[in-house]
């Protein structure tokens, strides 16, 4: 009954690894990872890297939180840029300052890190482990400010692989596999998805969902944005994620509202691509439903409620009538429809103000603002009583803001943003404004 | 019935571009696309980085080779590290060689080409143009040699992307599509594909031919391998390019005879894939056809005729006869059957002489050995009249040699090879040389 | 700007009707699909059949059930084969009894609803409509008997175009569209599926899920299996429900256990899969798992409870001692897993002489029993307090059956029993009957 | 070493099947392919169809001409409708005409042939192996009528299973397999395709090519239509074939031309795809190229020539001048380019006459023109020296016509040329026919 199977060579090794593990029970998955590590650095690990990167994402994998960084640790120090040859090349630079110098300069810098997390990646999940490790690190700097240049060597390598170039832009809609649908409930954080059912309705006819994917992470979206057809700009949240499909409407969508853009992978922070993604929307709904003119998102502004409180504690606003000011003493007013009601002129007064006049650096301190502002939208309306779920009273009194992507606006209003931190804005928006502001 | 087209964002930038050069048609393509490349690293490209890549890499693909010669000492100039905050960086280093002065340095000498080449591949088909341009480059730079840092930015950048992590392995066959047979064609440099009848041969049920492919390449195979499948080790290049299919065979095949591997992208020289290609292969036929036991090559020996006429002239071998001698003196000794079946046997000790003892650095001087022995390969046995074509009279008298490739030596080998230089071979190879050699 | 479009010519026809429907809106549904079968037929059909394909489908779709049933009288009067031709084609026939008037016939019986179903599916959905007209007929031949020409045309035709030649075997699992997982839900009668955690257990990897779909219905499962990989036979369901998946096992499954069958498509009844279904399973997992030895199901005996009752109450058999029959008499002793256990052994030898014995026409009267039986199964073991669900208490008292599909003994058995009636049984299951029984 | 296989269920017969050929040598291939026939429709054969269909239609392929017609007559001799049954439920019919008695009339005349074809298409490769029957039964009925019967149930069999639903409509291009792509050399009848890089050039970007596949059929198309995308309505065929593809052009395609339409499978002759072919790909056009308006052929007038010549022997026109009738005379005038000129005029009114006023059973009795006219085409124009191959000039002088597809005129052509045999044609048609002509 016995057959002697012609085993695979990649997971000879592999398997030599595990026996010889499981012989000594005293070696940890840390000290066992390290040791693949090492192999994987020299002549033999040549010849059965993939074996080896794939014990190594396997021990990861299996790893907990502290061992997880016991390991970190163990790149960050063993696998350093040597300082004795980064000196030297320095010295030599500096005395001779030519190519040559330069650079023998350049390959001193380059960390080994590199060169082992690009072995690592041969096996199969690599990828999606280095981007683990940078998620499990950019939760740490501060406490462990020693694993910065491991970070820089993470980020450095993730921003050369997960360049834009690389990026599969794809609908996700009710014929995508479950695998991938699934994920969605865990990335969306706008607007929890309640169930299948909601999840369903936001992937019907009247709605899109598009993500971009990266062939090294084949189940796994980015970035996705959901988006609403509609008649018009949408004032308020509820309905669409509530109201039921259209079957043959009235009257044809004129509009996309992007109502939900989810960045899914912590660990390729600050590796952007939002802009990119909005911008392939646009194209892909141009192109696919010519009708759609207006191109605009229905967003939350997440820092409202909290600025607002600091702002009536510290230095109200003048403009606040007596009456106005009383009711916001109350300190359950955002809670009552009445009360939010009577201050609705005040409340969208301030919010223009906050999105529109509030900066650090230059920039609007709301970072959804900065999101879309930095793409080249502009600040079009203020919403009252757009989002009255626990969530969107608590951060904004109830309030939305539609910001306008106008195709030919775009690159200016990007431009002046960058340039002058300038804000495109909407007559209806500058006349919530005070005279002199801006 | 009139209708407005919403314009593709992507595109609108690319258009104006597109008329601004047609109005001032003294601009050269190159200075466009020094001027597109100066824009996409503006702000401005921060909104429009897509289209304006397309542009750079349109006007690059049109380019001839003098204008592309230009446009790489633009991108070798404008794009060079700045050598004054490199010293900068340098000198803070050295004063505090600390993890911050460590990040300062490696930031400043990363070179701002790497970010333009970033923002380039942006464009589809930017990757394959930026692989075209260090194809032109690597052939350039003994005669500019100030390009040699440009090179390393290209390199670095492409090693990254290229990582083996990344490469798709697939079975090209008569299901292929055309579009991407055709490159064979092109491709195949060891035994010449004389057209579409012989390419269907080459993809019968009883070959295989498989390669490694990259997402941004799609249509381009990087490297591939052509096996046939047979009854022991082949002998003989022309029975397997000849031969018609098997239908049902008697016996099964039992062996794999890897007949011609071709790297097909000269701009990804010194990114190695082969021999992670040749495992995998071995994996995927181990598991789809587990009655295949043996693994070789059928290899040409291509620098085999030079060595040997040069080692004649010089210091012929003392083991050769009297009447060898002579016959070696003939300068048309190759071309003739009888005279090489005459020195059958010097030939054969001649070439394992060549493969196993004459070496450069350490390693054989052939390069064909140094690739199989390198993925730890043993030389199996020299086959004599094995390759009648003129080019494998001209190269090797005909002469080609089985590597074998067992499974369970592999590792050894390769190490052995690596750390000492030794080489793998079969007693019957051994029995060829001299009895102190090796 | 402006820009006239190019109307689809396959549109043109059914716009054409559209307007001509919305001007008479008296004109009631079932008169206007009516009228677009009239012009299918026609000359004018001829040119746009497409276009009228689709809109009789279209208000198909739209009717009530009673504008079906008023449509389904249209087809069997309107385009019923000529009583008058098929009259004189059978005198011919009997007159001459040659092959010209064979084919006279045959081609006067041929029934014009016949060429009308043809032509309507040409239309996208044609086929699933056609599916649906026969599910409402089949609903309602009792009470409708003059249909039964029109039923008998209905599956002429489905017959002839589901042939088991043109069914597609897929394995469906979490990589599945979400459109055609959500379609389990509905028609998995068996167990229910309670929700998409359920579902998503059911397709883990220690799980296997196969259907066989049509090209003509790409969203919609003919018959699907579910299929549990286990060590040994399972004698429970629960567990195969609940258990949550295994990771890495300490044995590898042995046994494949199907557990629920399901046809999906009421319309097809009568064009049988589910035997090739079963065949094609094991043949799929015997070449992925080769350790897989033991095919056999896990099967519930819906009809042992209301046959036991009747039997208890008309000839209780004279094996049961007085205490078993005073056990059986109380209304609720299936309720009580203390009454059951007392009744374990009369409960298992009722069961086995119910499926292996009780028999109608020669087949056994349990309809799962007759269905694998007729597969060539054997009847293996008899569970005790195998289904504790309300369901498998109400049907059959707790018991399940495993029906064994062993590679070797399928032909002979199915022989036998189409043949002879033979039921296959496992010793165990005969020590169960009386002596001279079978 | 040895290893017992779970062997797949649906082989098991089938071995045991050849194993029992290889037994007994005398038993010639038809007489296995009639037993194996027999199986297939007893109990037997329920359990193990497809393994028995897989050995008939294996046996039937490697059968030659001879041997097939052998087997071809035990289909129709074997499976013959039994005439006693036959004449029984006919007379039962004549005695009841009621529903029951037709439908046992049905199911009399239905022919046992029917089912075993059905249970042949178990096997991959079925419904192939029964369009080839049914080409070589074609071939051969006018020598063998007794076997007319059996093409109609192959007939019956073939419309049912090729209803246009199942079609499937793709482009095929330079992305397609090669093994599809290869089929294009064999199907072209009217435009030979000269090699590879003949094909290439026809399936560029300024071509286009489409066909209908079907799922049973997956590497053959049924039946192609090639066309060019050109700057108004081609006039002659050598530019079509021969010019490069457009780069960018000045002046982008306003005119679809359809130069070759090929049916490929023999076997489905009678059951035609090829106007709604023309019809999809029209659509298609229009949608993909909405600057596409004019949609016409570029056709051969195959039977102009010997048309010609025997009206010219028979009853030469009175409109030709002494001087033409003399040119006519010499036997080579078709050769001669200068003399072709001389005739130029009226070779035109007799082509147009040959086309629009020839007829036979009131149709065209050119096929060509009753294809195109028959799907609703027109006449558009008569194009002198447009194909100057030796086919061209031998087949219609070298002359060849544009039919235009008018989306707007297509319904009202089509019914008036089958109702009153009326050929739609353009005024310059027209100004070449005689005034009362028509």
């Amino acid at each position: 009954m016995g057959r002697v199977w012609v085993r695979n060579m990649l997971d000879v090794v592999a398997d030599l690894g595990r026996q010889y593990l499981e012989r000594s029970s005293k070696i940890s998955r840390v000290e066992a990872a390290a040791e693949r590590c090492r192999e994987l650095m020299s002549v033999h690990g040549e010849a059965s890297g993939t074996a080896l990167a794939r014990e190594v994402v396997a021990l990861y994998r299996e790893m907990d939180e502290s061992e997880r960084f016991a390991f970190l640790e163990f790149l960050a120090n063993e696998y350093a840029p040597d300082p004795v040859k980064v000196a030297k090349a320095a010295e030599a630079y500096l005395a001779r300052r030519d190519q040559d110098s330069y650079l023998a300069l350049a390959s001193a810098v380059d960390s080994p890190r590199q060169e082992l997390l690009r072995r690592l990646n041969m096996a199969s999940g690599g990828t999606a482990a280095i981007v683990k490790m940078r998620e499990a690190l950019l939760g740490a700097l501060e406490a462990k400010p020693h694993l910065r240049a491991l970070e820089a060597d993470l980020k450095h390598l993730l921003t050369s692989w997960f360049n834009r170039g690389f990026l599969q832009f794809e609908r996700m809609d009710w014929r995508t596999p479950a695998v991938i649908l699934e994920k969605l409930f865990e990335y969306e954080a706008v607007h929890e998805i309640r169930g299948w059912d909601d999840l369903r309705r936001r992937l019907a006819e009247d709605r899109r969902c598009f993500a971009f994917f990266h062939p090294a992470l084949p189940d796994e979206p980015l970035i996705f944005v959901e988006v609403a057809l509609t008649r018009g700009m949408a004032d308020k949240i509820a309905p669409l994620l509530e109201a039921p499909p259209n079957g043959r409407e009235a009257e044809p969508a004129n509009t996309a509202v992007f109502y939900s853009i989810n960045s899914c992978q912590d660990g390729l922070a600050g590796i952007s691509f939002g802009d990119l993604l909005i911008k392939q929307v646009v194209d892909a709904l141009s192109s696919e439903l010519p009708r759609i003119r207006t191109f605009c998102t229905l967003s939350p502004i997440p820092g409202f409620r909290s600025w607002l409180d600091r702002t009536l504690a510290e230095s109200p606003p003048e403009t606040l009538s007596p009456e106005d000011r009383a009711l916001f003493k109350d300190p359950r007013w955002a809670e009552s429809d009445i009360v939010r009601r009577k201050l609705q002129k005040p409340l969208a007064q301030l919010a223009a103000r906050y999105l529109v006049q509030e900066k650090r650096n230059g920039r609007p301190i709301d970072a959804v603002a900065r999101f879309h502002l930095g793409n080249g939208a502009a600040v079009e309306r203020i919403n009252w009583a757009a989002d009255l779920t626990a969530k969107g009273i608590k951060q904004s009194a109830g309030m939305m803001v539609n910001y306008l992507y106008d195709v030919g606006d775009i690159v200016e209003n990007h431009e002046a943003f960058v340039r002058e931190g300038k804000i495109a804005t909407s007559a209806a928006v500058r006349s919530l404004l005070p005279k002199n502001g801006g």
